[in-house]
């Protein structure tokens, strides 16, 4: 056996059976393993920032990491972008990146890159494979990490001739850490803040998103009157009818300092400081008041839901307190308006679908009018890294072909990213597509406003995508993907139903 | 003046006046200046990507360096692979990064990445600005790093900050090192070998491979009988009708070794110790025989031109000597063939047309049967970043408004950066794009079988592209470039000979 057939058996032997992949010469001899092994289901990306955008909402969905097959150098280096945000997904994330032959790299050879110093720049664990005994072990290991909570992006180095040589031995999977326990201390350090009767916000993020989470969460702020909020860019939260709504923080710095306004208690569990997504000038970074408190609840790494629900009975909260009414979304008729749009699409949900959101401006409004929709689960973008919807979308109808996935896809944004329509097409995904086409980098010119400047000849050049005008239908359609054009809001109700009602992929481009 | 805008004043007065570019937020203020201060030219590029491919194409046909401009972090990890490809070709380009808030960057936001450990794993010379006084004191540094021969990728990470601020300065043009010249003990050691009449190779790349240089090594070898070769990759060469021939070495290892057998001197001119792309089981890495000694004559920084100008003086060489009979190649007909199809282009290029070429497995016979077309230069992809030929293409199209730009691009490889289209399109840029639609990553099916495997169900996933077919004229048309379909060559010829004959974008979508 040599070392890559060890790997595939490795990675088999682990749990991993998806790849999404865009592979090159020296992952050739992988490639072959996977042909001789079954089991390991493969997809093709016809850009690597599809493959780990592929890989990060497969494993936001399923919860287990898929592996993912990259060339060398420039070709993990396209695939950078998306990594980025599953790293600040908790996603887990094994990165196999085949390299030239240990012997050969002293020759400098055009593709010769700096392997290592592209995959630390973005990931928790990175190796370079010494030999074909030591591949299956490495490929263990790498799995080890990735499932290392709260999830982590492990990267593994394969040069070629650890991966042709024979010697390959099957590594045995690897025990993987639980998430640790929140220290009682901390636990009634946070229940004395939550008791105070001062103003509290918990900003949870990570597994505290989860249905148990934000269950556990409501019970907590049913009995102290707290705030619930998720990050602006938020990994998964379980939302809709019969769900506690929790928010995101705002992104725009006004907003968000008003919607914090009064806190004295800022609880942190596996979410960050609330802080503003850009520094501006004379605009705090921070997004809590100055005088708060801030209190650690739980890392991202530690057992934030088993927290949460020690709290909530610390407290005496009863278990399953009264959801507030929400009413529930109604179509609305008329141009593109974001709120509108909102309700719009909250009234046409599918049960149990999957939302993918990388809508940018036009997803601010998206979270309040959906919160009485039918229950469903919202990925988003997490790094800021663009063109995150499609691929995610695409990787989540991977992972959960029973449910419809809806992609919420911001023009700008997808065209960094609409390769990932063909693999929909080749797929046969469920996945409906809905690209905002503005025509414009819209967020863009609001921040060039919000600089004090005044648009000129080059944020002309540099924001307009209407010069020419993309055709999205058309676009779609060369990938194999059925598309429809809507204009207004009942046109989209139609087409979106209908999309809905039927199997496979489709794209809707909204001109707005 | 805040720092942006003496950033813009100082890459204006250091002589650059383009710039390619995908901003975000953090490149406000630069964009700002950069409507504020007149005289630069910006050309926005959908995917950052086609932005640094651009450049790439721009320097090589300019031999200045254009600016690129990109988000932080995962904005220009996007760009990487195409830099990889300049810095193979020794391309100056001066990239700007910008950043958080020096201030900011602690609250560790959804954008924060290691901006320095990006850049460095692919530029010769990264600095981040620590203050708006030095912004442009280190812009000018840039450009000078980037046009110190043989020519450099320089990032310059900008802090939001350092940009907004007052205080800004102008930085002064900073003097670039000239070439080095070559040792006088080492061109007469060179000398001799090439008196030895024992059998040499003339190894030649960057501005060796400029028409003087050409010309120079065509003296050498008219008195020597050395063969001249460029690397497999090369940056850029003058060539066709009345210009010295000089031929790749081939790709295919077996090809190579048969064509550089009986070399017993190989001289390296600006180029590197031959080598086989990739390390294959049982294949040497290294091409010439191993009995033969090599000499460096001249690193890629040294004056090459110079050298091979005494050389061929020293050795008695006519000044013209004259150049071989190369039959003007003529238009064939019939199915796609790698050689016929190189005499119908050849038979068809425009005077003084420059040809981009990433054509992989469709472009491997190019060379030969289009030596004898009408002049122009050649570019390629150099770094073995597929998905170089549109930007390169687009970029040299933006250098040189006056010359025919012929984009040869494979389809797997076109498919990682189509978006150059659409700067096409707006740019009103003058390319007539042949795209050959294989269908497949047919270079794989080839290394599989080099391998020794068999096709099977995951390789079949993994290389194939025809599940779905992509419309290429489609796909051009959704990003407003007009195109047509052909299936054999006189259908290729006629419809090249309509599109060279027009002005802006045009591509044509070759079924093979």
């Amino acid at each position: 056996m040599n070392g890559a057939e060890s790997l595939v058996r490795t990675l088999l032997a682990s749990g991993i059976d998806t790849c999404f992949a865009n592979p090159g010469t020296s992952e050739m001899h992988f490639v072959a393993a996977l042909d001789k092994v079954p089991g390991m289901r493969c997809v093709l990306g016809l850009a690597e920032t599809v493959v780990t955008g592929c890989a990060d909402g497969y494993a936001r969905m399923k919860g287990r990491p898929a592996a993912t097959l990259t060339h060398c150098g420039p070709g993990f280096a396209n695939s950078i972008a998306n990594i980025h945000n599953a790293r600040r997904a908790f996603s887990p994330m094994v990165n196999i990146m085949g390299d030239h032959a240990t012997y050969h790299r002293q020759y400098d050879t055009p593709l010769t890159s700096d392997t290592e110093g592209l995959a630390r720049a973005v990931s928790h664990w990175v190796r370079t494979t010494q030999s074909s005994s030591r591949v299956g072990a490495d490929g263990a290991a790498a799995v080890q990490a990735a499932l290392t909570p709260p999830g982590q992006i492990a990267t593994l180095i394969l040069p070629a001739d650890t991966a042709w040589s024979d010697g390959g031995e099957v590594g045995a999977p690897l025990p993987v850490p639980a998430r640790t326990a929140v220290a009682p201390e901390t636990l009634r350090s946070v229940a004395q803040a939550l008791r105070s009767g001062e103003q509290s916000l918990l900003v949870m993020s990570g597994e505290a998103l989860s249905e148990r989470g934000i269950r556990a969460a409501w019970r907590i702020a049913h009995v102290t009157g707290a705030q619930l909020r998720a990050p602006t860019q938020l990994p998964r939260l379980a939302r809709g009818r019969n769900r506690p709504p929790v928010d995101r923080i705002p992104y725009v710095v006004e907003n968000a300092l008003k919607a914090l306004a009064g806190t004295r208690h800022v609880i942190l569990v596996g979410a960050k400081q609330p802080a503003a997504f850009f520094g501006y000038p004379n605009k705090p970074s921070v997004l809590t008041p100055p005088d708060a408190t801030t209190h650690l609840l739980a890392r991202p790494e530690q057992d934030m839901v088993g927290a949460l629900e020690w709290l909530a009975d610390e407290l005496g909260a009863p278990k399953n307190p009264p959801l507030p009414e929400i009413e529930k979304p109604e179509p609305v008729r008329g141009a593109f308006e974001p709120v509108a749009f909102a309700h719009t699409l909250g009234a046409l949900l599918p049960e149990n679908c999957i939302v993918a959101e990388d809508a940018v401006t036009s997803g601010r409004a998206l979270f309040a009018p959906t919160m009485g929709a039918a229950p469903h689960d919202w990925i988003q973008i997490t790094g800021g890294a663009i063109g995150h919807g499609f691929p995610a979308a695409t990787g989540a109808a991977i992972a959960c072909p029973d449910r419809k996935v809806v992609c919420l896809q911001a023009d700008g944004a997808g065209m960094y990213t609409m390769q990932s329509l063909w693999t929909q097409a080749r797929e046969k995904l469920d996945v409906v597509n809905v690209v905002f086409a503005n025509r414009v980098y819209k967020i863009l010119h609001g921040e060039l406003i919000n600089v004090g400047a005044q648009a000129g000849p080059a944020s002309n050049e540099l924001f307009d995508l209407g010069r020419p005008e993309i055709d999205w239908v058309g676009l779609a359609r060369s990938m194999g993907v059925e598309g429809t054009r809507v204009e207004n809001l009942e046109g989209f109700a139609d087409v979106f139903r209908a999309a809905c009602g039927r199997k496979g992929p489709f794209l809707i481009e909204f001109r707005i």
